[in-house]
Formats: C-alpha cells, structure tokens, sequence
C-alpha cells in the first residue's frame, strides 16, 4: 500500500528528526507507526532509551511539508516502505535493527527497478591509478552487463565506478551523506549531475542538509542494502569500504575484493578482508563478479509459482538455513561450522530466520519449524538439488 | 629400523629403473619389499601393471652398489625408510600412492632436523621484480625465525628463496629434478654450491642423471612432501608451482598464495587458486605464513606423553577428523561441508583415517571408530580445546 500523504510528512520529519536513527527511535515507530512516532517527539512524550529533547529540537524550525516542498521543486521525491518504487531489499535493515524510515530520491527512473540488478563499489578516497582503472572498468563493463554500480560520489573508488558506468550508459545510483540537492565533494557537481540524469541521486537526508562525518558511515549501509553485492576495489586497513563490506556481510550481502600489490597500502585493506572474512571472495575481472552475483538474477527468472519465504532471504541467510537441523537441534557454533560462516553472521542469519518462522530455538540448540521443514520438503518435490548441509 | 646394506642396494636401483614410481611397482614393493621387487624386475617376472622389460632394461648397465658408491665419492648419501634421517612427513607420500622409495642426499645436516620446520617457496621462472623481492624477503625472515626454507633451485622464484635463505644463514633444501651431483641450471652452479654447504640438495634421481620434464613434476610432489606448507609466490595461471601446490593440498599442507596486481599475468596463478581452492590462505608476510604454520611446531614442543596417532596425522586431516561424527555416520559431503573443506580433500582424508583406524565406514557414511572415540576423549580429558566439529 502506497504511503498516505500524512506518513509521507511523517517520514519525511523522522528522517530530519533521528540522524541516526537509535534503536531505541526504531524499536517505537515499528510499535506505533511514524506519525504517531512524530506526534510522540513534538509533544515530548517519553519514548525508552530515546532523549526526546533533542529530537524534537530538530524539528522546532522544520515540518515535512516544507521538506516535501524543496524536493518537488528539485524535482526530487519521497520514496516509503510500501511505495511502489520501495526496494524490498532494504527492508533486511530491519533484521540489524537499521531500519530505513524512508528515502529522498532524484532521477527519473524507478528506485525499485534500478536497484534490481545492482553492484556496490567502494574503496579509498586516495585511490591509486591501479584501483582507478580497476573501478572505471569494472563500472563500465557492470553497466555493459546491465547492472546497476552503487557507489558514493567520493574522490577515488566511488567516483571511478560512477565513471566507469556512466561512460557505458548507466545506470548508476550514488547514495549521498548530504541533501540531494547538494553535490559533495563539490569538485564533482558535473559527475553528479550525470548521475541524475542517468541515474539516481539517493539520500536519508532532507534538501539542504550537508555532509557529516557521522552520515557517511550511516549512508554506507544504505550502499550495502540497496545491491546484491559489495566490491572492494581499493582500501585502506581502516577505512570506510571496510565498514560498507561488513554492513554488506550482515545484509547477507555478497562480500569481494581485488587484490593488489602488497607493497600497496591501498591494497591492504583488501587483503585484511579476504583473510579476515571468510566469506569474502577474491575477484580480479567482472565476470567474476557476476558469477557470484548472476546466479541470484537467474535464479529469481528461474523460479515459477508461489513465492517461498526462504527465495526472499538472500544467499546468505539460505545458507545459514541449509545448515540447520531438522529435528535435533544443533548449536550455533556448530551451525556456523557446517554452513562455513562466521559465527556472528550466522547469529544475524538465523535471528532473522527465526522472525521469518522457519527456524526456532529448542534445548540450546537451532532446528528448523514444522513450517520451515514444510517449505524445504516442497521445494525438493520440486527437484531442487538439496544443498550441501541438508541430512 | 635402520636399512641394511643390501635393502640400500636395492632402493638405489628401485630409484634408477622406475621414473616415475607408477601405480603397479608401488603396489609391488609394498607388498613384496624393495630387494625382493628388484630381483623380480630383473628375472623379468610379470608384475600386474608394470612394463618390466621397460624397468629391467634401466638396469641392465647399472646397479646400486655403483650408484652408492659414485654418490659416497661426493659426500652424498642415500637415506631410505626406516633410517634415522628419513623424515616422517613422506609417509604422507603412501597416502596418494606416490612412495618416496628413498632419497639421495648431498650435505652435512640430518634431513630429518632440517625438515622439522621447513616451508616451501615456489613460482615462476619468470618472475618480475615484485615476486622476486617477496621471495628473497620471506626466505630471510623464514630463516631468521628459524624455519627450513625448500625450493627447486629453478630460475626467478625459487632462486630468490633460496638466496634469501641463504643470507639470513639458512638452512635451505633444493630438492633436484637431476643426480645431487649435477647443478640445474647451469647459471646456478653458486648457488647450489652455497645450498650444499648450508643445507642440503635432495634428489630421487641417481648421481649423473640429467633433469627431464617429467622428473620436474614428479620432483614437486617431494617438495610439497617435505614441508609442512607451500607458499606460491608468483605463478602463471599453469606452471609448476601449482602443480606443487595441489601436491601440498593432497598431503593435507598448508597450502599459501601471495597477491599481486591483477595485471600481472604472474599473479594469476596465485589470484586462481586463492579463488578456486578455499583452503589456499592469501598471505602478504612471513608473520601470516607462521601463524598458520607456527602452530604446529607450537604444538609439537607442548605435547608431552605418548604420542597420538592423530598427532601424526598433519593439520588437515586433523581437521577433517574432527568434522566425523561420534556415532551417527555422515556422508562424505555432510563431513566436508562441515569441515568447510573441499570434497576431494576430505575424501583423501577419511582414507587415510581409515587406514589409521581412527574412522569407519557404515550405513552409507563415516563415524568414528571406538579407537578414534577414545584418543578423542583421551584430547578431551588433557583439557585440549574441543574443535567446532566437535559434538
């Protein structure tokens, strides 16, 4: 159901309001809904774990309308959960408890349809000519392919990839810390000019607002939520690439990165996430990348009939769900054994796989429901080849 | 039990007339020993598989006496199973039917001491300026922490790791596709000469035997034998190192890629098996490569007490021992998937498990056997960490 005009201002002041949104703001307007949220907040009701006080300052000189007023003069627009245009991805947010409220979008195209086949690429601001070249190809033969590249619009990585997909035709989606209306860095106002007519300007933050230091790490899980997958071309040991391809892993995401010299500091950052994460994937070419990604795209042409609960999960939740039990519960650590993951990405996989009913806890141990046991034995019916952790 | 002088004389001449060892005469000499196996070939008795003319004509101008005593004329020796130097680690060898029947030796230290703690270094002959600075690097600091660095002696790479051994002080083992006597190439007649007097030439192959394309691949295989990890340094997409490096996964090693620039086709080989191996681990400093390996030697001064079979067992098979069920047999695939290891490794691991007798096969799967139960209980009681498998 399309949002009301009264949840849209909702939304539109919750956004302005809560920057980041805590859990505690999040955990209240799943309860209540944003308008009653906002009424909440105006009128300085207590809201758990909340300083209300400072969320309802931000809204003493703002309402919605105005916000709603600056963007269609931009000719931006309001996407909400359940608009036509809503990505469903982003609603695996909600499974880490970083719920997107909703989203200020410019461009002409469909959020929902450019989002469809999307691959997020990411690296260091400080790119050498190596990951530069990585990233404009990989952005234009993504593009070539007909996937969408998700990035920034930061100095390096993010604005190569642009490039790279622009040059090929897009469509590109750059994902801002800032209003939709601002172009930051302000060097590449012409770069994001190309993204909108091209592409998408996409933002949590109303028209006008300007970058923080605290809403590009907030922003970077929206370019984790709104692809399939994560590429890290280039990366520093500590950097925000990183932070997007951990937001990717807990989005059950797919993680990967190229490799580089090791002399190269930019490369370094890589390197820590293929021998830190396990589930990241070393790609050196775009058909690697598609190979890892294609799959899901064929899949989702693949299947007829009903929509199963498990085809919505994502590959990695899949993954956590083939390697639990049927009937004897198994722990987690031995869940995350046999799926070959990470223990806190299996914690995450099977928290959401539990508020989806498939699976339960029983006698310290993880087995699936009688419904997920329902849904497993009809897809083998089906002639599904049963996966690896299935016994 | 030290060889006598006459199973000596026969294992020379086993290593003259079969290059290399094919499936028929290992089967032979293990069922009839090396002296009985030799008088066979030459009375030209039939043996199921082999070409014994083919053998016996290797040695109708030869015998082991002269070998043994051509190599006494150099300082080399010949060291066989049973003999105090003969490293523990080619019984490995048995497991993948390709038998060490012995090995001629050049150089003062005791095989055995300098293997205890021995990585090899491999890659292409071609190597570039960074592959060449990674291995010379790592075999300095491999030797500075008093670890055995094994090579080939071949051009790029190898040579690197040697020299790099070399002036960190040692010691270093270049394991030859010719007679001990015989520096390949040429250009490297220095260098093996340094290797000699600071470690040890190893060869299958009787003194004066020239190098031929099949000895360099049957030469890998020992290479990967003798170490407790491969480090593929550099290689092109298919060269040698791999070959090494498959060897090194089928003997349950560590098996190690360094990085590189993804335009370099002498990082390809490392990128493709990194990508197509999950057990390969991207390394980019000699402190990754000892942190896998370390701990083995680690673990090796802490045990005390008798010795467990699956102390001998190496890392890998270690660790598919410790993804088979206590009592409820497992497929293969359930084993590996849960080991989080590749299925023909996993299969070569439960063979060899059976063979110690630690595992069994029933009801279509693997459990572990009541001998396997108890050492496991027996770790358990000594406080060992039980491993994720493990339930």
């Amino acid at each position: 159901m399309t949002a009301t005009s009264a949840e849209r201002v909702a939304r539109a002041e919750l956004l302005r309001a809560t920057e980041p949104a805590s859990p505690g703001i999040v955990r209240h307007v799943r309860e209540v809904g944003a308008e009653q949220a906002v009424n909440d907040i105006r009128r300085r009701a207590p809201i758990g774990g909340v300083d209300v006080d400072a969320l309802a300052m931000r809204l003493l000189d703002h309402d919605g309308e105005r916000d709603l007023a600056a963007a269609a003069n931009l000719g931006a627009r309001l996407v909400c959960p359940g608009d036509e245009e809503w990505p469903p991805g982003l609603a695996d947010l909600e499974s880490v408890g970083a719920d997107c409220f909703a989203l200020w979008v410019r461009g002409s195209f469909p959020l929902i349809e450019v989002c469809e086949r999307a691959v997020a690429i990411v690296g260091t601001r400080v790119a050498t000519d190596y990951g530069l070249t990585i990233a404009t190809d990989l952005g234009a033969d993504l593009s070539d392919r007909g996937w969408t590249v998700v990035s920034g619009l930061a100095y390096g990585i993010d604005a190569a990839a642009h490039r790279g997909s622009l040059a090929a035709g897009g469509p590109t989606i750059a994902v801002l810390a800032c209003g939709v209306d601002v172009a930051y860095p302000k060097a590449h106002g012409g770069l994001y000019e190309s993204v909108i007519a091209n592409g998408l300007g996409v933002s949590e933050h109303p028209p006008g607002a300007a970058p923080h230091r605290t809403r590009f790490l907030v922003r970077n899980r929206l370019i984790a939520a709104l692809s399939l997958g994560t590429v890290v071309v280039e990366a520093a040991p500590r950097s925000g690439a990183r932070s997007t391809a951990r937001h990717a892993g807990e989005l059950f995401r797919h993680v990967m990165a190229f490799p580089g010299p090791i002399t190269s500091s930019t490369s370094a950052g890589c390197h820590q996430l293929l021998r830190d994460r396990p589930d990241t994937v070393l790609v050196t070419k775009v058909d690697e990348v598609l190979e890892l990604l294609g799959a899901m795209g064929e899949f989702a042409e693949r299947v007829s009939g009903p929509v199963r609960r498990q085809d919505l999960l994502g590959p990695t939740v899949s993954r956590v769900l083939d390697a639990v039990p049927v009937v004897k519960p198994a722990p987690t650590q031995r869940i995350a054994a046999t799926a070959g993951m990470r223990l806190d990405a299996v914690t995450a996989g099977l928290a959401a796989l539990a508020a989806s009913g498939l699976v339960e806890h029983a006698e310290n141990g993880w087995r699936m429901t009688l419904l997920g046991r329902a849904e497993r034995r009809a897809e083998a019916d089906r002639g599904a080849e049963l996966p690896l952790g299935w016994w």
